[in-house]
């Protein structure tokens, strides 16, 4: 039984980043970036205003004041989209939306709301600045810098900024193909009714569930008899076809457990068969040739435990991303676990902010076979390995879950 | 100019619940339940096993110990699937799989690794409990009980759950469809060279990342001239086939921003036009019969900000959501930010978590039209209305963006 910080760093040597792929940029979400991004143009690609006004020379209006409210030749209207090829010049002043590219020769844009017109004439109570409500050209980037780096995740404000800069396809990073194969002669299909003995196939929709939610695709294999020529076969498929293969149920070491003799009759490195966690112990997991293995528990709470420990961080390392782990904060316990020394415990708790802490009360059993409790859950408390029983007031990391 | 807290409580009383649909459990991920789900089964549905070992009769164990080590005449073997009709009698046992019914008659499991067998009998060197190692019948969740309330949001565990009930099709609420009405004569298309006067129209993809960031599907109606006609054309199209009608650029008090009088020729009840916020200042939010129009901003960073702030509370609360608005923390600036008093701002920065305390670095320039800045910020820090310039070291609420 190795222990859960050992694992990890296993599972996260042998996962390594995928290969890149060409995509649409609106396909991208949530995917890391495989190429620095440079700008192609200069942003804004011209003086522009910021606001409706009046362009103007700035040193025109040097002397204007209350009492002296000057008298500018309105030459003309600027809307964004135009292009003046018109030189301004000297008590001349051009109407100017939003967005609109400042006329050549103006240096400053008055805001509508601060002048006053008459015909064609242009009356300024104040002086203007230079550069005054001009966006100038190449202020947000310039030609050649580098807009975005590899490894950036793709948000949607990337997207935006990416469709600012012309990019419509960009390399990123593959995400793995994840194979399932499910196991167990109890497992009859959810929508049959369940028969003595059997049990429906819910870990199948849980793994599923879980890719989806970190956008990967799930090749499900279905359930597989506890046969071990189908079982072999299966696995070898699966190892085949995609980059990480899960299974489910299997792996403890009932006799019908195949999974391990035949990881190892296919020449699998076996990293290690058990992990210090509760629930999901009976955690299996290897290597073949750049391939990976998780075999997970069947308890339906021990895999979705162990998919989000184990197998999500492998994922996310394959796709590129750097930040793999969730972030832990302190949680105080507002009731009393009960548990054994051991193993490290994840507790599914409800946790509340409360006075600007965070209190973690029960969501009930911590039994792994246990949905309902997971359900009522919004995160974890994780109690080390050397605890037995914790009391209300003491304080774990906890993080929360599916978010 | 309305103060931002007044502008959300307004959207958030038009933003009515939507209908509820039927879908497949495996495509409600994020979506919120629009029904309460009953259990239809006892679960687990049998009295199971929740270990490898052996099924006895506690009360046959209560004299074993190192010295009295017993013995059970071992009938059979019952795995994971099987159902065993007999009844087990006294001095009898049955070797059992994880997983598997426990047979009649008897009340407890013993592990495999602590009995000892010699062809077909089986010794314990201690006594053992009542229900040890037994899930009971029901003890996950019994029938008639409500496993799901209305109003739950599905992520994967309830994926989990409701397949282990036998639920494969669920009732959700639906999300709202969102049309994209971009205005602007200054847009070309993103795959576009740059011509004079130009830019490209970045604000469309930003938009269909950030629904898409929802799951929610929008409806874009392209980039329309700024043209009247074909304008209220478009318009009239979107409140036709959408539930929310976004639209980008022409919201200013320019001359060519038609948005707001053809609200006005269409009948529509114009809440207000402008929110004390920066960006994001020039929002028009409107409703016609049971459509909610948002006339947003052309600045890049503006409009992101006013969907995140005003437009995503709307989506969220019309599919169900009850928690809309984002978890706020007390950061620390650590550096100078300048700001004008007058408008709530939002500051675009990086957020460091460091002993305990979040600490707002600056990501760049503040300037609504700055996406790059956006893109180096993982979070903003909220300054209230009355400050101006704001020092490293003062304290203010922020939130993390994009996640």
């Amino acid at each position: 039984m190795i222990n859960p910080g050992d694992a990890l760093n296993i599972i996260i040597e042998e996962a390594k980043l995928l290969s890149s792929e060409e995509k649409h940029i609106l396909n991208c979400l949530n995917d890391v970036l495989a190429e620095d991004i440079y700008s192609k143009d200069n942003l804004p690609p011209f003086d522009k205003s910021a606001m409706d006004g009046y362009a103007i020379k700035s040193e025109d209006s040097v002397n204007c004041s209350e009492e002296n409210i000057g008298g500018f030749k309105i030459k003309g209207l600027i809307k964004a989209g135009d292009f003046c090829e018109e030189v301004i010049k000297a008590g001349e002043a051009y109407k100017i939306m939003t967005g609109a590219a400042v006329p050549q020769g103006a240096d400053a844009v008055i805001q509508i709301e601060k002048v006053r017109t008459e015909d064609e004439t242009l009356y300024l109570s104040e002086a203007v600045k230079k550069d005054n409500n001009i966006i100038k050209l190449g202020e947000e980037i310039k030609i050649g810098d580098l807009a975005l780096s590899k490894g950036t995740v793709i948000r949607p404000v990337e997207v935006g900024l990416l469709s600012s800069l012309g990019y419509e396809y960009i390399k990123v990073y593959r995400k793995p193909t994840v194979a399932l194969i499910i196991t167990g002669d109890e497992l009859v299909d959810i929508h049959s009714q369940i028969q003595k003995g059997k049990i429906r196939n819910s870990n199948e929709y849980s793994l599923k569930a879980m890719l989806k939610n970190l956008n990967c695709d799930g090749l499900s294999l279905g359930i597989v008899p506890d046969n071990k020529e189908a079982l072999k076969e299966k696995m070898e498929y699966a190892l085949e076809h995609a980059d990480i293969v899960l299974s489910s149920g299997g792996a403890s070491v009932g006799d019908y457990d195949f999974v391990r003799g035949i990881l190892e009759e296919i020449g699998a490195d076996i990293k290690f068969t058990s992990v210090a966690v509760k629930p999901g112990k009976p955690l299996t997991f290897a290597t073949i040739k750049d391939k990976l293995f998780f075999a997970l528990p069947g308890n339906p709470m021990a895999i979705i435990n162990d998919f989000q420990e184990f197998v999500r961080p492998a994922i996310e390392k394959m796709m590129g991303k750097s930040q793999i782990f969730k972030e832990e904060f302190p949680v105080i316990l507002a009731d009393n676990f009960r548990g054994k020394a051991g193993r490290q415990k994840y507790l599914y708790v409800h946790i509340k902010k409360q006075e600007g802490s965070y209190y973690a009360y029960k969501a009930g059993s911590q039994s792994s076979n246990h949905l309902m409790t997971m359900s009522r859950a919004n995160g974890v408390v994780i109690i080390p390995k050397g605890c037995e029983n914790v009391q209300a007031g003491e304080c774990f990391n906890g993080k929360f879950i599916f978010r």
